[in-house]
Formats: structure tokens, C-alpha cells, sequence
């Protein structure tokens, strides 16, 4: 094999062999392949596409540059979920102690909060203790003990994955769903799980804006997950809000423990149900999503959803007292209301701009060095369609510093569109992929 | 400037602006721009096109990232001609000189062979003695002492080219018409002429196989020339069948040499009066082409041009007793002639089938580390159209080690179609374009 010449190939809208895509991806793991050629390389795939073949061959080649994780010798199926990323989405730490509460595995490997774009990772460690960087024996045992485990990407996970990822984002070749279809399932398969529940998020506070986009996207992933034997489906869900009333970490991790007691905002208990029941429903632990939903429904209320995520707190080293009581949790010292300058109704929020708000006030990282600081966020008190009166606040801003406060209030402030009629609701399903 | 923003504009088909380039252009030289930067933004240029302003910068960015030569104290209109390249090309070797005996100034700097086709700089090499790595102050006083003088590309000559092509080379991104036309004119124009012929050959021998893809390079090449205020026309030329009787560098140094005493074969010295009498029309020597051409005719008929040739050689530090007597010029020990199988006429030549003969005998470079063997090549004695016995040579092969002989004689043998009925004979000259 030349790398020049499969560049070539796929440059000229060509078609490259499993084999080769084998050997392009060993090599520039190993490093005898150099960033510039596959930096082309990416280029040429982000222009002229890939078939679902060589999207597979990418996937798979990704998945064993690295470990594959085996967890066949523990009982139950092995099942997970994965989002594409929103603004307010923390149904992971809800939906994971319920489905093992239920009795499935759930080996979860999330990821960093990314842009505008909270991550499960940066949630969990806003609780004191919580160590999300397990080995694997650590994590196997965790899993094993309490059913469920939740850690970041280890360096023995999908390395091609990791190096690729970051020769994308410095050189204008992440928006690709070929791209973002084998980074996600090389990642995901690495887990050793039997089945997957993608949550594919489409709207202003999504990274694919476009409903076409994200049923594409949605379609690669079920397909290429089945060639390798997985049992797959995707929801297509609304982001053209944030999901539930708060976004920031320690704000996030307070919503979900709510939600694991029985209560919660409506749209995010709804999704985690539907979610957690399609879990189910994959891993063959119920007949249909309906039972799953019920079964979700009487874990949260019979306490044992709200008890398995103590549980694995604890054995994660997290402070399971402030699991217990939330308000001591780390929290910010101060808040600012934004107000609606007028009288109406919210017809859309420029969702993206509300993840960014976050990020401004210290609750994400605009370079990877950055550190975040867990307690700020926003509190959300309009949805779209709900009627808001002048000077009614839309929306809390939690904050330590007020460096850039005015910042995130201006990007808050012009995030809501406020008019005399109201405009329809954006459903919380679009549809269901691969069922 | 972040790269990664222009990468991502030019892979959505967005247009950069020349400060943008430029600043692009001059990090990438400094080295503050890496090569997986630079590659990604490449193949995009490659996908996605260049606009004709965007071209312009691109030229002017990599034409100033380097030292640009000032003539203007030199009496006398500076011209020069590139060829795109081809077998058999070694008109720069006859109209360099006769323009020179003709009272215009030129400053050439060529490149070496490059794949199947050959180069100046090789050619000249052939010479026992002769020095094609003057520094800018030594090619100045040669220019000056004789009206023209013959060198390699310099590291002060437009380096972001020269570090742009050892890039393109590697990842796929060698075939854009844009990058090919900035690369080229940012060379040329550090020349500091005011005129410039180009040879932009097109046919089986060629880069551009297709007369279109070639037409559309011209055109190209000469608005770009045109808009950095210089005299340009591009001839479209054949390159269906070696140009001349010879390829290699020896044979060619020769058959210079022959048309610069008068004889020679009609389609090269067809064509060097061509690009002489353009050079001296654009050159202002001249009030026509056709005067042009008489004007070289005149000067090869009385023995100046071939004394001009003489006079650079001396200067370059050539020997010249093998400039008067060609035998002494390096031979090849062996001949083998390839024949035709059967009798008929030659209707066609891959003509880069012969060009690769040539370099698998050792007359040009695989890899850039390749010494190469001046006295080796081919010569031909049929071109389209000729009539040819079974059993009769189509051409002679110059050789001095038979390691690869089978290889070179198989190409030459499947390069040359013999069909009972003659076919139409390709042109010489297609259009001249920018005139």
C-alpha cells in the first residue's frame, strides 16, 4: 500500500478496499503513515463521501487499533446508549442506574463536554470524588458489582479514534458523517456491548441543525452497527431547546438525581423513559418499548433507579451524601435573572447560543486545557410555546466570576425569540430508526 | 488567521481572500502552519476549485515568499518560455540562445526531468563541465555577459513553492489546474521578465492527455500573467508523439545542436521558430510573428544562434569542444533496435510509454535520489503517419546496462499502433491563447 495512492483514489470519488482501509488506519496508528497525508486523506473523505462498505471497514479497522472489551462471561446483555450531543442532555445519568437496575449491563465509555456541548464525563466529576478515569479491570469490577460503570475513553480504547479525532479538529474535516459514524461506533463497539439506543439530536442546539442531516446520520449508524452484529436502533429527538430546565454540570447532576426521585421536568423524564425502554427492549429484557417504559417508570418510583446510581457513586468514590442532598453540591456564588424585554410567546431559542452561555461562564472548555468550573450553568423557566410577560426572567445565570458575564448575558438574551402569537412546539420524538 | 477556518471555508466552496492567502501562504513558509494544515487546505483547493482572483494571490503569495529577481538595469526586454512538458522537449536548449543572438535577454530557470518527461537542467548536465547551480549574482553576470543564461530553480526563488510541491507530491493534490498555474508563473515571474511564452503541450506524451484540460491550463496561466502585468500567450501544442528524433539527454543535447546549425528534424525546428518569433514578437524585438520567425531562421542560417549557444556553454563552465563536435559527448556502448511486427502505418504513439523507456534505462529519475546516465535514451525513426515494413525499426534504444532492457524494449514495442490504413496525422500547434 501507498497512501498516496489511496488519497489519490478517494480524491477521485474512488472506492477503497476493506483491506486497504485496514492498512491505512494501522499505519497511521503505529505512525509510519504522517499526519499530512492523512489529513488529505479525510479531506478527500469529507468531500466524496465513503459507501457504507468502506464506512464499516473504517469502523472496524478503528475498533481493533485498539482493546475490544469482553464481558461474556458476565450475566445479562450488555447494552448502551449514546448521544450526539446537546444542549441540558443528562439523560445518561439517569437512564444508566435504571437499565441496570433492571437487571442489563450497561459499560458506559462517554466523552468531554465538546463546543457548546455538555459531556457525561465533566458532569460526573462535578460530584466530590467521582473518578471517571478507571482502568479497565477497575471498570470490569465495577461493572460486575453493581451492573453499571461509567468512565472516560482509556488510551487502550479505539486509538485510531483518539489520533484521528484530534488531526479532524485542526484541520476542517470533522463534518463528515462517515467520520462521525466510525469515531462513534469504533468507540462504542469497543465496549464488548450486544446492544446500542443512539439518541440523535437534530435542531438549533444540535451539531447536525438540519433533520435530513441527522436522519442520514442516524441511518449510517444503525446500518454499520448491524454489519457488525449489534442490535441497533436511533431516535431522532429535538434539540431546538435544552432538554429539561438546567444546563451545567453540578446544575445537571442535581436535574437527574430529581428525575431518579420521581420528579424532574416532563420533556427530560419523558425522553429517559423512552430511552432507558428501548435499552430494554434491545437487550431483550422486556417484549416491547411499551413494557420497557412501564418497567422504567416503576424503578424510578419503587427507588431502585435512585439507589443504583448511590451505588455506583460510591463505588466510583464519589460522595454519595451529596447524592443523598444535592444542595451540597458545589454551588455558585451568585445569579442574574435575564429577562424577556417584551410581552408574548417563545416561538425559538437559538439553542446553541444557551450551550455557549455556558461555556463563557466557565462551564466548558474553548481549549482542551481549560478548566471548567462545575457549579455554573443556567436554570431555563420558558420553553418554547410558553407565554412570558415583560421583564419575566427566561432563564438564571449561576456564576463566579463576572469577567464575561455580560457576554453570556447578551448571548442568553438574543438565544430567545419572543413574539405576539405562539408558534408550534417542536415534538420530543422525530422518529425511531432501524425498530 | 486560523487555518483551520480558511481549510473549512475553501471545503465549502467559499472564496479566501488574498490577504487571507497570503498570510496562509507566508505562515505555512515560516513554518508556523503545519504540513497536515497545509495538505488538508491542499486537497480542497484540489475538490473545490480556486477562483481566478484566488489564483492570482496565490501566485503573488508564493512569487514574493522568495527573492524576485530585478533586471530592469539590464538593457534589453527580458523573455522567457516554459513548456509543461513532454518527450523529446528540448526546444528551450535551440530558442534560449537564438533569442539571446537576437538582442533580448533570457533568464531561465528550469526544472529537471519529472516522470516520463525530461528536463533542461539534465540536458545541460550532459555537457561535460557544464554549471546549472549558479548563484543569483554568478546568473546575472552570465545574463549579462551574453544575453542569457541557464540555471536551476534557487532556495531564494520562490521556496513556499518548492516546499508546496515536495507537499503535493506526497498527497494526492499534484492534479488542480490552480495549483499547477501558481506554481509554475510564481517561478517564472521571479525570473523578473517582462514577457513570457508558454509551451503547453497536450496528447498521449503529455500531463494534460485531454486538449480541453490543456486549454483551460493555458488560458489560466496566461489571465494569471496577464493580471501580474506581464506579456503572455500560451501555445497549445502537440504532444501525441516525441517531439523531434531523439529523447535523452545526450541525443538531445545533439539534436540541438543540429537544428542550431540548420538541420535537424522539421517538427522541432518547426517549433522553435515558433516560440522564438513569439518570444521575440512579445519581447517587442519584432513587429509580427512572422517577422519573428524570419528573424530566427536569419540567425540560425548565419551561424550566430549556434555561436550564442557556444558563448553560454563557455560562460557555464561547459566544455565546448563537445559543443563543436557532438561525437565527443557521452555515448551509450550499446544499441538494440525495437521493430514493427507487421507492415503497415504508424497511426498512433503512446508517446509516455516512451518517455518511461527512457527512464527505466536509466535516462531519468524514479525517486528524486536517482543518479542518472546522460548518455542513455531513444531515438526515433517513425512518426505518425509513416509507412513501416514488418520487421523495419520503429527506434533505437541507447543503453549501457541491459538490467531492465526487456522493460524498456516491451514499452517501446506496445507504444507504437500499426494499422494497414494511415490515419490523420496530428497537428503540431493547436491555438495560440492570450494573443
Amino acid at each position: 500500500m501507498r497512501a498516496v495512492d489511496l488519497i489519490r483514489r478517494k480524491r477521485d470519488s474512488g472506492e477503497l478496499t476493506s483491506e486497504e482501509i485496514h492498512e491505512l488506519i494501522t499505519a497511521y496508528t503505529r505512525g509510519d503513515v504522517p499526519d499530512y497525508q492523512m489529513s488529505a486523506w479525510l479531506m478527500a473523505v469529507v468531500l466524496r463521501g465513503m459507501s457504507r462498505a468502506e464506512i464499516a471497514a473504517l469502523t472496524e479497522a478503528m475498533l481493533h487499533s485498539g482493546s475490544v472489551l469482553d464481558f461474556s462471561g458476565l450475566a445479562g446483555r450488555k447494552v448502551d446508549k449514546h448521544s450526539t450531543g446537546g444542549v441540558g442532555d443528562k439523560t445518561s445519568l439517569v437512564i444508566a442506574p435504571i437499565v441496570a437496575a433492571g437487571g442489563l449491563k450497561v459499560p458506559m465509555i462517554s466523552g468531554r463536554g465538546l463546543g457548546h456541548s455538555g459531556g457525561t464525563l465533566d458532569k460526573l466529576e462535578s460530584i466530590p470524588g467521582f473518578n471517571v478515569n478507571l482502568s479497565l479491570t477497575e471498570f470490569r469490577r465495577v461493572l460486575e458489582k453493581c451492573g453499571c460503570a461509567l468512565i472516560g475513553q482509556t488510551a487502550e480504547i479505539a486509538p485510531a479514534d483518539k489520533k484521528i479525532y484530534a488531526l479532524r479538529d485542526v484541520t476542517g474535516t470533522v463534518e463528515s458523517a462517515a467520520l462521525i459514524c466510525a469515531s462513534i461506533m469504533s468507540k462504542k463497539l469497543a465496549e464488548g456491548i450486544d446492544a446500542l439506543v443512539l439518541d440523535v439530536k437534530t435542531g438549533s442546539g444540535a451539531f447536525m441543525k438540519n433533520l435530513d442531516d441527522a436522519a442520514g446520520l442516524a441511518d449510517l449508524l444503525v446500518e454499520t452497527g448491524k454489519r457488525m452484529g449489534k442490535n441497533v436502533v436511533a431516535l431522532l429527538t429535538d434539540m431546538n431547546q435544552p432538554l429539561g430546565r438546567t444546563a451545567g454540570n453540578v446544575l445537571e447532576v442535581a436535574e437527574s438525581i430529581e428525575v431518579l426521585a420521581g420528579g424532574g421536568p416532563g420533556d427530560l423524564r419523558e425522553l429517559c423513559l423512552e430511552l432507558a425502554a428501548w435499552m430494554f427492549f434491545l437487550g431483550e429484557r422486556v417484549k416491547s418499548v411499551e413494557e420497557g417504559k412501564k418497567l422504567s417508570a416503576d424503578l424510578i418510583a419503587s427507588g431502585q433507579a435512585r439507589k443504583k446510581f448511590r451505588e455506583i457513586v460510591e463505588l466510583q468514590g464519589g460522595d454519595t451524601a451529596a447524592i443523598d442532598d444535592p444542595a451540597r453540591l458545589p454551588q455558585a456564588r451568585r445569579r442574574l435573572d435575564v429577562c424577556s424585554a417584551t410581552a408574548g410567546y417563545v416561538v425559538s431559542i437559538h439553542c446553541e447560543h444557551l450551550g455557549v452561555a455556558g461555556v463563557v461562564l466557565g462551564g466548558g472548555r474553548e481549549k482542551k486545557e481549560d478548566k471548567i468550573d462545575p457549579a455554573v450553568g443556567l436554570t431555563f423557566h420558558k420553553r418554547i410555546g410558553d407565554r412570558v410577560d415583560r421583564n419575566e426572567p427566561l432563564c438564571t445565570l449561576h456564576y463566579n466570576s463576572d469577567a464575561r458575564l455580560g457576554e453570556a448575558k447578551r448571548l442568553t438574551e438574543s438565544a430567545y425569540s419572543i413574539a405576539r402569537e405562539p408558534a408550534s412546539v417542536p415534538p420530543l420524538l422525530y422518529r425511531v430508526i432501524g425498530a
